[in-house]
C-alpha cells in the first residue's frame, strides 16, 4: 500500500518466472512491438515511448541530458521530493535552473509559470511532475501545457507515480516529454523506465551537447524503429510488462482513471472521518497523504508493517514523522483499501488515538458503494 | 546457449515470481547486506561492489563518468565489440583515448601496454575486458594489473561476460575497478549491473568533473554503507540475485572456474573435431567461437533456433556470418552442451557440411569424462 513498488498482478508474476528468451530474435522483437504499442496507449500518444533498463530516475536524467545543453536554462517546479530531483539532475549536468518553489502539498499556479516564462525568454524547458508522490499532489499539467504548447519551450513531465491513475492526455494537451516507471501503475517490480517524446522534443535532440551514452535517446530511437534496443534490455521485465499492458488495455485507461478517482475519493473521505487531515491541497488519484497532530507517523508505518505486514509510507525529508501516505495505484483495489483501513484503525487505537471505531470503514462503504 | 542472457537457475526463477517487498525496510536491507557480501565473494574483493538497476553498459558508463574528467586521457584496449564500447563511451564523455587496436580474436600484448603507458605519462586509466565476448577471447588481466598496480593509473576491467567462469582475482592482482552484469555468470534475467572499486579507485572519484546523476558512485557508495540504494532498486532481481549468489557460494568460485575451464576445453575439442576452426588465439572459459569456411554462419544460428529452439550466437560487426559462438557460463552445464552439439551436427548436415557423424559428441565424452 506504499506508493511504489506496488503489488504485482498475478499474470505479471507468472510471466516473471518464465524462461528468458534471447533479445535479438524475431520472438522478442514481436514482444517489443506489442509493448511499444501498449505504452503509447497508456501514455496517450502517437509518438515513440522508449524503454530503458533503469529506475525512473534514469529516464529523468535522459529527459535532461538529451534535450538541453551546458548552461541552458530550465524552469523547475519544486513542490516536493521529485521536483527537487529535477533540480538536482539539472545541477549535476550544469543546466541553470529557475525554480518555482511552492509549499509542499500545494500545486503550482499556472499563471505564475506563465509569468516566469514571459519574463525570462532564455528558459528552454519546464520540468514538472504529474503526481508529486512525496506530497500526494496532482499538478495541472493541462494548464501548463497550454502555455508551452505553441512556444519553443519543452514541457517535460515526471509521471512516474501518476501514470495510469491521474488523467494525463499527452498528445491532446501537447505535453512534449513524459517520463514513467514500471513499478507503480504498471504493476511490475522496479527496473524499467519510460520516456515519450513528440516531434518538438525530437527537434531538441540535435542541439543538445550534454554527455550521454547509456541514456542516449538518439541511439534508443534508432533501435526503437527496428523494434530493438541499443543495449541488452531487461527481457524478463519486458515480458511481464506485456502482460500488465494487456490488463490495462482490456480495462481501458479511461475506466482506470475513473476507478482510481472514485477509489481515492473514498480513501480521502475515510481518512478524514478518522479526524486525520488531508495534506494535499490538490490531491492525486494515485496516493493520499494525511497528517496527524501529536503522533509520530513513523510509529504508524512501523506498526502497520510489524503487526500486519502492510507497507504504507511515511513522509520524506522535512515531512518525516508528520504524514502517512497510502497508495491507490496499479494492482491495488478497493478490498486492499478496506483491509488497510481496518488495520490502520487498530494501529491508531494501540497508539492511543481516539476516534469512533469502524468509522473509516463505514465511510468507505458509503462512498465507494453509494 | 548464447553468451547472455543465459538460462535461469530454478531457484532464481522461483524467486522472480515472489511478491515484491518494499525497498526501504529492514527485510530488504538484510537482503542487500547478504547480496553485497555475496558479490564481494564473486568479485574476489574486500572493497564495495555497487549494484545499479541497468544493463552492464550502465556500469561501464559509471566507470568512466565517475573516475575521469573532461579531456583526461585513457588507454583503451580495442579487440572486439566491447573494447569498442569503452572507446565509444569515452568519446561521448569527451575523454581522450589512446587505443591499442588488436586483431579481433587476439589478446593484447602486456608488453605493448607497458610501453604505451611509459611513453605517455598523461594516461590516467586503462580500460579493458576480461572476456571479449564478441571474439570469445580472455585477456591477461593479471599481467596488465602488474603494470598499473603501483602506479597512479586506474585499471578498469569489463568482466560482464567472464565473471564466474574466467579466473579473476580482483584484490590479489590489484585490479582497481571491475564491471559486471547479472545475465551471464549470475544466471539472472538482465537488468542489474555491478561495479567494484578499491581505495585507489575511490581516490579518483573526488577529482572527476564529468556529469553523472543516476550512475553517481558517490551517491551509491553513501547509500551502500547503509545497506541502501540512492534510487528505487530492481527489488525483484535483487531477491533473485540472492539465490544465485547462494548457489555460487555453495559450489565455490574456484570450483566453478575449474568446471568451466574443463567444460570449455571439451567444447573446443569437440568443435575442432568437426573441422571448425577456433577463432580466438586465447580462448575464454565463458564462450567459444569457431569459424567456418564457405558457410554463412547466420544460417546455422537461424536453423538452431527454428529446428531446435536453441539460441547460439553469430558474429558481431565484421564477423557477422563468419563465426558462431556457443556459451558455457552461468547455469549452462555439460548436458546442455551435449544437446547443443547433437543439434549442431544435424544443422551442419542439413547445410551440406561434411564430417564424421557423431564425432563431436564422441570427442566431448572423451574429453569431459576421461
Amino acid at each position: 500500500m506504499s506508493p511504489g513498488p506496488s503489488p504485482l498482478a498475478p499474470q505479471v508474476r507468472e510471466a516473471l518466472g518464465r524462461d528468458i528468451i534471447h533479445h535479438r530474435t524475431e520472438e522478442f522483437r514481436n514482444i517489443l512491438a506489442e509493448v511499444d504499442e501498449g505504452l503509447k496507449y497508456v501514455f496517450r500518444t502517437q509518438s515513440p515511448v522508449l524503454t530503458f533498463a533503469s529506475s525512473g530516475t534514469g529516464a529523468m536524467e535522459a529527459a535532461i541530458s538529451n534535450f538541453l545543453s551546458h548552461q541552458d536554462k530550465a524552469l523547475v517546479v519544486v513542490g516536493g521530493k521529485f521536483g527537487e530531483r529535477w533540480k538536482e539532475i539539472c545541477g549535476s549536468f550544469k543546466v541553470k535552473t529557475v525554480c518555482l518553489d511552492i509549499e509542499w502539498g500545494q500545486a503550482p499556479c499556472v499563471e505564475k509559470i506563465s509569468e516566469i516564462l514571459k519574463k525570462d525568454s532564455q528558459i528552454r524547458a519546464v520540468y514538472t511532475t504529474l503526481c508529486e508522490t512525496s506530497t500526494a499532489t496532482v499538478y495541472d499539467i493541462k494548464g501548463i501545457a497550454q502555455i508551452t504548447k505553441d512556444k519553443d519551450i519543452l514541457l517535460v513531465v515526471d509521471a512516474i507515480s501518476g501514470l495510469g491513475q491521474d488523467v494525463l492526455e499527452t498528445d491532446l494537451w501537447g505535453v512534449d516529454v513524459v517520463v514513467g516507471g514500471c513499478q507503480k501503475g504498471f504493476m511490475l517490480p522496479p527496473g524499467l523506465s519510460f520516456i515519450s517524446l513528440n516531434k518538438k522534443a525530437e527537434s531538441f535532440l540535435k542541439n543538445s551537447d550534454l554527455p550521454k551514452y547509456y541514456f542516449d535517446i538518439n541511439k534508443a530511437l534508432k533501435a526503437y524503429h527496428k523494434n530493438d534496443t541499443p543495449f541488452t534490455p531487461a527481457v524478463g521485465l519486458i515480458m511481464a510488462l506485456r502482460e500488465s499492458l494487456r490488463i490495462i488495455r482490456e480495462e481501458g485507461i479511461e475506466a482506470r482513471w475513473q476507478y482510481f478517482a472514485k477509489l481515492s475519493e473514498a480513501v480521502r473521505k475515510s481518512l478524514s472521518s478518522l479526524g486525520l487531515k488531508l495534506f494535499s491541497k490538490n490531491p492525486s488519484s494515485s496516493v493520499t497523504a494525511v497528517s496527524l497532530e501529536d503522533l509520530d507517523t513513523q510509529q504508524i508505518v512501523k506498526k502497520m508493517r510489524s503487526m500486519f505486514g502492510i507497507s504504507i509510507a511515511g513522509g520524506q525529508s522535512h515531512l518525516k514523522g508528520k504524514i502517512i501516505r497510502i497508495a491507490h495505484m496499479g494492482y491495488i483495489n478497493e478490498q486492499d483499501i478496506v483491509m488497510t483501513l481496518s488495520c490502520l484503525e487498530k494501529v491508531l487505537i494501540d497508539l492511543g488515538y481516539k476516534f469512533d471505531k469502524g468509522i473509516s470503514l463505514k465511510t468507505f462503504q458509503e462512498s465507494f458503494y453509494p
